[in-house]
């Protein structure tokens, strides 16, 4: 299939600028594409590929200042990210038709689960008693979905993710490969002998709609009541989420992330990979944390920025980060200050006494 | 079902404060617990919802002090968390009858098997050749149990649990979905044209009665001999166990940590989360190691208490922090210092030289 | 099966020094070792067990300085390491027949799939459309090879692993169980309204020949193009890859390591554990990362070396390192300074004074 940059103009609502008739027949990205590519440049440190690269359409933001001649076709579009991600989006319903319907013959599903139209339930899938799979939804092979747990409409659960007895997932949630939700909180009482013993895990997960959650992450239930992801939350890959934890709307965590158990995490905060989040403190809304930040306290006042581990404000950490690589020269500073001062003292006492005499 | 105050104190040894027959239907946490409902308080952050909730009863520690007036009838214990779990084991036990029976139909049972009576071998698991499950232990859909391996008796494999050939698990043992057992330990032999050659790694894993694994962890078999999780332990989410470790009874290791190769950790150790250990050293018994710290040596003195990265004394490294939180400052005075300093120095020699004028 | 000393040095070209007859009938690690067992020293950390060992059979590095008497018969070599890897790797053929073939009856694969000669398919795995294993491969229970996507000549795919569509992986690959390679990269547009908007991953991941990947590890699929791994990578447990990465030949990364979208790691690299790389940066042949190291820059010199987080040049950080330590001390000899300075001052002043009289 061919599109030309006027018909690719008119979908995303972009000016053309260079040769309305400029055809593409595949996306790239900008610092691989070539001849009858289309591509984009969002990000600023991809701006000189601009005007290196053989694509035939680049999509630009028409805030980019151009500042040499470029070969492609360009479209200019308020948010050339937004725009690419919606033409990948067409693209991909052309090309994959990812959509499954049907009961895989070797599934293994209760009697007494209920499952909706248009459902797909893939090869050695299970789904066990009283479970609910609604319309359109997506269980790929060797899922296993326990008893009483539900998955809304149209969500899409990738292949080997096992959702425990009685977590609930919502409408439109994705789930990657791997996942674990509803594993037992990790709850035990000291004994006096040394040992622990189990604190039952009653609670389970509940995810609502529109949550996209990566492989091999670990969700696990309440000790009581939920475990709770809200509305458009996105989770990255190998993320850990303990019993109790609560994560606000559109909150976006990267990879390797945990979050320690009853924690409460606002709405609209960002957090970056391998970042570690203390048990029992609520973090404010529109917070953002640094990757491989430690946090060990609460955040009162939303839209704070941080970094470090322990982690704090996010300006001063940098300033203590800078000075921590000067260490060496400052403590050779100090050191000859001391020398000087010392010194200074030596000359003083000595011209006391000279004075004196 | 419906449980009164007094009925409550008499299985935990409990003393009643308030009305004996207040009665209760479920279980839920102190912040979010209303009428009819059981609660507890242990950590003392929790302690401000006693005098709010409006839960009907709620267990306490003997040694809280009550500041002011509680609507809820209290029960008082000497350890209200373990009172607590003791109920709530009794109520799991009620509401949910975990404990399964038979072989699925769709299982692969390998004929060289031995398989122990009152067993669950749920959908598509699959059990290798001679391997052993032993009398009332639980495998659940979809699990992989190698040739030559064993799960003791009453141990609970969840769904998606991959068990590699001739790995030995103990009884009482708990295993979270999605946990890898006995893949090859991270052994490579570089060689001169800057490939590496992989050494075989033909040990096994041996995992102890009554440890508890949480999930998608991954625990590597020994080169030689074996990789040693001890009685009793307990381990959180996604934790990394190197080949030819040692785990000593009863230590704890929160969610994340990773352990490198040959390091043995004793008993009673308490290690947070995200916690990174090298490979080839020792841990004394008792250590306590804070989240996210990383630690480069042996420990030799039990009771030790570290943290930061590289880790070292829990208290001088506090201290640390602290300063570097002021390095700023710090580095200011430094500097106003040095211009004081070079002040007085320009004075007094000015002076030396006013007085030999 | 016994070897004798004399046997096991015409294997690796060593030279025996001792009973040329001693015999072992198996491996063991120098510090459990016994009568009869072969072991190596390699590590000069285990030294010391030389002279102390029961070990019948010994195998050194030919530059080691032996300074006391030592039981065992020795056989000396070059590299103690590689030849006793050989040795495992002999002595693993014969006692496994690891190498498996045929298509369990339960298996469910794709009609249109291409399945070569001397294939192993494992129970319940499943083969999607167009999928192509190569002559000699070894899926294990459980895995799922997705629609178009390839498993070169004799790789070795254990229980359990997610291989998503069009994902291809080459010759003599190892991978553990419980990885996911192929799920969606994380990739969203924020939108006005605070959500994000899902930007579809079209790509797919390359993992190249002789490449061995850990358990439970995570590779993201392409925005566009492919993510990476070139050949003769080995990662360890844990790992997280993110979409667009290219990980350079013969690179060795510990695990829990994760590296962000889009990143270029050079070849010959050896990356610590846990370690945190961000996105879209540049990192050159040879460099080496220290464990736990946050790397938010690109490294443009070839064998550089860093440590910390924010990671910066190995020895310069070790030095700050040092001196964090000694931050406290350091802050009482600045305090202890700005009190003789104080003194220094008011004396010269007083003085000044007094000169003025």
């Amino acid at each position: 299939m061919h599109f030309t940059a006027e018909q690719i103009a008119s979908l995303i609502q972009g000016k053309v600028e260079g040769d309305p008739q400029a055809s593409v027949s595949k996306v790239a990205k900008i610092e691989d594409a070539s001849t009858g590519d289309l591509s984009f440049v969002a990000n600023p440190k991809y701006e000189e590929y601009l005007y290196k690269s053989n694509a035939s359409i680049i999509i630009v933001n028409d805030s980019l200042n151009i500042e040499s001649s470029v070969k492609a076709t360009l479209i200019k579009v308020k948010d050339a990210y937004s725009s690419f991600a919606l033409l990948l989006e067409r693209y991909n319903d052309l090309i994959s038709n990812g959509h499954r319907s049907g009961i895989d013959s070797t599934a293994s599903v209760s009697e007494s689960a209920k499952i909706g139209a248009d459902v797909y339930v893939g090869a050695f899938a299970y789904i066990g008693d009283n479970a609910h799979i609604a319309e359109g939804a997506q269980i790929y092979p060797g899922c296993v979905i326990g008893d009483n747990a539900q998955v809304g409409t149209k969500s899409k659960v990738y292949s080997g993710v096992r959702i425990y007895n009685d977590c609930i997932i919502g409408d439109n949630v994705i789930i990657h490969s791997g996942t674990v939700i509803g594993s037992d909180g990790f709850g035990f009482a000291p004994q006096k002998d040394g040992s622990y013993k189990k604190i039952p895990q009653i609670g389970n997960v509940i995810v609502e709609d529109n949550v996209e959650i990566g492989a091999n992450c670990t969700i696990d239930r309440a000790t009581m009541g939920s475990t709770r992801i809200k509305k458009g939350v996105k989770l990255d890959n190998l993320i850990q989420i303990a019993h109790n934890v609560e994560i606000g709307e559109n909150t976006v965590i990267a990879a390797q992330t945990g979050i320690s158990g009853s924690t409460k995490i606002g709405r609209n905060c960002v957090i970056g990979g391998q970042v570690g989040i203390v048990g029992h403190i609520t973090i404010a809304d529109y917070t953002s944390i640094n990757a491989q930040s430690g946090l060990a306290k609460s955040v009162n006042t939303p839209k704070t920025a941080l970094t470090g581990s322990p982690a704090y404000d996010y300006k001063s950490s940098l300033k203590s980060q800078a000075i921590f690589r000067n260490l060496p020269e400052i403590q050779q500073r100090l050191i000859s200050l001391e020398k000087t001062v010392e010194e200074l003292s030596a000359l003083l006492s000595e011209k006391n006494i000279s004075d004196k005499k």
